[in-house]
């Protein structure tokens, strides 16, 4: 049984706040601290270029994804950390698209995070040759795996409203079509189990920064099926990816196994604050995490609609069928998020109307619950969002 | 005039090394630890996600961008960081293509850097419809600026030799033929005064993590001329790139001027190591650099070349002629390079036998480099190459 008390002591929380936006940045482990600025002083001072090989910074990107691979259900040696998650979903969907050559059209959902359909859109304008970007409800994804289809390109949970794809009956569905998979776990590493090897997923990425607490910028990850991996011709062709990067040959050939996903320098930095988490994470049961984030989402669901009819639920109600967030419908979303920030309850808004909460039980408990409810009931019952000040939106909400 | 004496006392170099490979990975700015760490505590930690405001973490890769800017010759506005060197490069050349959609021709040269040509050829056999990557020797790209040429993909500086390109004249020769030019700064940024916008360069990257001092797996940047900078189309479509990210649109649009470059989330911590190296380059002239840069690596060459027969020059000899890099070629040059980084000199190795020595005037001076001589005469007179341990290459060289 996962120690939460324990895990929660090991994370800096500041003081007089209830931190429910763990899900679009985690907050700081503390002993990141002490492991980046050892990193910094005995590893890139005093060892310099030699910590390549000393500190064996060369191979960190797929040490730590042998670690990320654990809490996602892969195999070691199928996850590799590098780049962004964009980037990540761009050579993902890249190298998809090659299996299926005789194919045009990449099938997503409307509730799918922008940027991996901006991605999706720069990438096929530049392949032209009629490549298309289906977008459907996301209800509706299982009536658009048609035959014609190269790849299904879906983040599991939806960024705004927590809905969860069931990905083992969809991968099987989409395979069933001979459609290849590219998963999103973004919201999903770190949130819920995911069983990567047992959906039988081609592909999958995610970031670190959010439930994995790595820190802003913190790297991405990338997944390769075990079938895959070996055979998989990376579109995104970096030095560190070749087979023998070192002896600078003139031609790309791929490096083993995921070592090929990797592209150029990986950050050492980021990948050294993220150790710092893992070894937290080393101390938790996904499942144990799964049993409490719904426990504690189904609490804060109870309590907001007792006391705020003005709030519309916007996550799946049944706690199976949701990541690890829980959001709201509100007109005046972003005044009121404002309001909650103010009183040290922090979310996050999302465009048009969505107060969004994620719930991370490694750090966060039903007294926080509780707290955040009540603090949710003084502004919405006195309407303090309805203040001047709070309507200014800011770059980033 | 810079004041050397100052800058060097900025950075951490380990006792009894001379340490000849910051055009590898420059050693650590004494102020970066505790900066890194204030960002870490004071920022991630005390105000989590709304640090991307608070702190103005979400402009901080144009906010840098723009400082070095004033190191390569471009116009504010016209540099953003993000992601690596081998993704800008693979960035400016697809969308450089597309500048050029008739012809089917990238000319590159033998001795770029494996991993620009590893990304061409990724890039291509994505895109097919007949594209090409035609590599020449370095002396003759001027006679393969055809009329069929989409775009001339160059590194300014050999990162084997130390060759330097004529960037002005080749982009003007290029240009009278209706080629676009990508040109990676990769040592060249903080090697030697770079004029891009007077060169009239198209596009150019290059990463922060060599004679820039940003610490292993630093951000890299990408330039855009400002004629083309808001006209250009994003290959690399990302959230951040987009004109507003927060709107959360399903459809891209690429954001104002340089913006559009980005794509992901920026690598905070990196990113706020390279704002501590900054502030020393903010001492520093260029031109300051160069002279003596030059002048050190004329000394270096006299004394190497009076004392070990064994070693031949693989640079140019004329100092203008060069980067910031003197090579040697020796058969041995491996186990050579081994037994000099033993007794604190260190450079590093390339195959098949280049011995590379970087000089870096923020902290390298005529002293260090006499000591470095005497040392290599040491191991080349005394045979001490000449010894089993030296022979086990290791991955990283």
């Amino acid at each position: 049984m996962t120690d939460f008390t324990k895990t929660r002591s090991l994370f800096h929380l500041p003081a007089g706040v209830v931190y429910l936006d763990g899900n679009s940045l985690g907050p700081l482990p503390k002993a990141a601290v002490d492991r980046v600025q050892r990193m910094m002083q005995d590893e890139w001072g005093e060892m310099l270029i030699s910590a390549w090989n000393r500190a064996d910074w060369v191979n960190q990107p797929s040490r730590v994804g042998d670690r990320i691979a654990r809490l996602i259900g892969a195999a070691p040696g199928t996850v590799v950390m590098g780049d962004t998650l964009t980037i990540k979903v761009y050579q993902a969907l890249a190298s998809a698209l090659e299996m299926n050559p005789e194919r045009r059209v990449i099938v997503s959902d409307s509730g799918n995070f922008p940027s991996d359909l901006y991605t999706a859109q720069g990438l096929i304008e530049s392949l032209g040759r009629g490549y298309e970007l289906r977008l459907c409800a996301p209800q509706a994804v299982e009536d658009h795996l048609s035959e014609e289809v190269a790849v299904l390109l879906l983040t599991e949970v939806d960024y705004k409203t927590g809905r969860l794809h069931d990905m083992k009956s969809l991968t099987a569905k989409a395979h069933a079509r001979g459609i290849v998979t590219v998963w999103d776990l973004a919201h999903s590493a770190g949130a819920l189990p995911v069983q990567l090897d047992e959906a039988g997923a081609d592909f999958a990425v995610g970031c670190s920064y959010k439930y994995l607490n790595s820190g802003p910028g913190g790297p991405a990850f990338i997944y390769v099926a075990p079938a895959l991996v070996d055979t998989v011709r990376p579109a995104l062709a970096g030095w560190l990816g070749h087979e023998d990067p070192f002896a600078f040959d003139l031609d790309y050939r791929p490096g083993k196994g995921i070592e090929r996903m990797r592209v150029g320098t990986p950050p050492v930095l980021q990948l050294t604050a993220l150790e710092a988490s893992l070894d937290i994470w080393d101390l938790v049961d996904m499942n144990d995490v799964r049993e409490k984030s719904i426990e504690l989402s189904d609490l804060f669901i109870e309590l907001v609609e007792a006391s705020c009819p003005d709030l519309s639920l916007a996550s799946p109600r049944a706690g199976r069928q949701r990541g690890s967030q829980v959001s709201f419908r509100f007109e005046q979303g972003y005044a009121a998020m404002q309001a909650l920030i103010e009183r040290g309850v922090i979310g996050d808004y999302r465009a048009p109307d969505i107060m969004r909460f994620g719930f991370t039980p490694l750090y966060i408990d039903a007294n926080d619950v509780r707290k955040a409810a009540a603090t949710i009931e003084q502004v919405m019952t006195g309407r303090l969002w309805d203040n001047e000040e709070y309507r200014q939106r800011s770059t980033v909400t």
